[in-house]
């Protein structure tokens, strides 16, 4: 396990060791990572230049749209993050793609899937250093590394409070599947945002008013 | 819809009109509410004086551990909230259990189980008083008022957060139906108190550091 802050090209390795997670985002998963994403989660519809129209990208989309309607609904994206091993939770789709798009509408055209690939790519790359055997699990003790190695700082009071919401066994088995994984990133991304977004002056402390303590936290739990 | 303040004794059209929760759930509701939670949530964990050895609760609870073990599990609460017509939702359950526990560990002794249907008759009673057909069910408009009864102080861009998280079909029918309206007093009721207990000198302000921002909404969230 080393962290040197740089991201490679796939190995050989990595281009024919089946992973598990869909068809079309693992394709996408090989990929390099820009490298200006370089340990920094990429921002909230920050799209680096031209990727909008990387063709691996529109082949991406387009096999998400299976109807081909030029939106990808909440449905398209279980399938599209789904393998035949692992079906992606369809309340961390909706976590998801509320995280994007600031909505409930479950709906993404073609510029809100992209920031959501980029999102995406940043966080699994991260998984994919601990999950060596490809089988799109990890233990509760790799994640917590995996979490400060993409900026989050959890206490261990957080970090058993996670484990006891991700682990599906309620804590019994002390494993993360990757879609919770990503759901556990998304949560901690969301309380990250809501405490900056109130912190004065790097004061450490956030305000907040009833109004905005509800707010905020209401649209959280409704995605 | 008369508010006057003061609970009465169950009609005989309420003693003869099958209600939709579940059947113990449903007779424990046609007993009188002590006058002394009039309007005023119960708190949490206080029983009322040999409310703990009433003879009706002790039935409930024997009726609701259909295994006999002395304990509720998340299942048989289940089992005791639903009726034929409805399904009372896993997730409602959940965050009921985690309220009256303040853990995730989702079996209820005796005490908790006494707490629970102290809580739940009284949010029960209010929502009863807008579901004039016995359906399960009150629209959107009627929800402002129960809660307000109840209350929380719900602003429209509160209450349209609650609709589209709590009515089933994501706010379109704007039907909210009894386990979902258990849920959103539940949410209200953890995101009051989460404002109070940080909250300076009733200045309308809570402050929250980063950690116990974090602990705070995190085991809300996994409940």
């Amino acid at each position: 396990m080393s962290e040197t802050g740089t991201h490679h090209q796939p190995t050989a390795e990595q281009q024919y060791t089946p992973i598990p997670y869909g068809a079309p985002f693992a394709a996408f998963m090989l990929l390099p990572i820009p490298s200006t994403h370089s340990y920094k989660p990429p921002k909230k519809y920050e799209i680096g230049s031209g990727s909008s129209t990387d063709p691996k990208v529109v082949t991406c989309f387009n096999l998400a749209d299976q109807d081909g309607n030029g939106f990808i609904d909440d449905k398209e994206l279980q399938r599209f993050l789904s393998s035949d091993n692992q079906i992606f939770s369809l309340r961390i789709v909706h976590l998801l793609m509320y995280h994007i798009t600031n909505t409930n509408t479950r709906v993404l055209g073609p510029m809100e899937f992209t920031s959501l690939l980029s999102t995406l790519q940043y966080w699994t790359s991260i998984f994919q250093r601990f999950d060596k055997d490809r089988s799109g699990k990890i233990d509760s003790s790799q994640l917590e590394v995996v979490l400060q190695s993409l900026g989050f700082s959890v206490s261990p009071v957080t970090l058993d409070l996670l484990v006891s919401k991700f682990d599906k066994s309620g804590g019994v088995e002390k494993v993360i599947e990757y879609d919770n994984f990503v759901g556990c990133c998304l949560t901690l991304k969301t309380l990250t945002d809501m405490f900056k977004e109130k912190e004065t002056n790097n004061s450490g402390s956030a305000t907040f008013t009833y109004e905005s303590l509800k707010l905020k936290v209401l649209p959280f739990l409704i995605a």
